[in-house]
């Protein structure tokens, strides 16, 4: 048992928007993601959508606003809004989502979830 | 809609072990907690205990190990396991629970939950 250093399981991959599972809490999946450019626009309709932005800044487009967050801070989608995340830059993002989330909200386009 | 600066909560308070909630995610509270000194050993029943260090460095001490976990580090206490968070120094923690869970493991001695 130890703990689980955010940093290094982000610099153990470099692909952007495929998210690694590092931990697991009450059936969500704990996933640390690299993003950079344009996510598609998506939603889940069964889950809340929590990012915590480590390193770099996201912005969260959603139809009626954007909300920009950076380093250190958290921002929660809530259940069925469309939301596109947009990073001008590499950012480091730690997500949680109930286990089987798809990313893009549909089985068919989303990443496939591997640990890191 | 804006994004949660967890530094900025944290310096909305200074009591020890009194974790205020920020944001909320599925049922869950997301609270930023200061902690220094020993809590009591105390165990949860129905959920994983989350904690992510955000500065400083906490020792959640177990009955089989101990683990410490720094900033940028993150550990689960799987639920049913009893364990005892100490830090020599202060540091600043983000908790996710189940809302209206203890924080000690028993309504009768658990802070009461605040907002920041």
């Amino acid at each position: 048992m130890s703990a689980i250093n955010l940093a290094m399981k982000l610099a153990s991959f470099s692909e952007y928007w495929q998210p690694r599972t590092v931990g697991k809490f009450n059936g969500y999946d704990l996933m640390v993601v690299k993003v950079k450019g344009e996510f598609v626009w998506h939603k889940h309709d069964d889950t809340d959508d929590f990012f915590l932005v480590l390193e770099g800044r996201l912005t969260i487009r959603m139809r009626e606003a954007s909300v920009v967050v950076g380093p250190g801070e958290m921002f929660v989608v809530p259940r069925g809004a469309e939301h596109q995340p947009v990073a001008e830059e590499e950012a480091h993002i730690l997500l949680i989502e109930p286990t089987g989330t798809p990313n893009t909200g549909d089985a068919r386009t989303a990443a496939v979830r591997r640990e890191a």
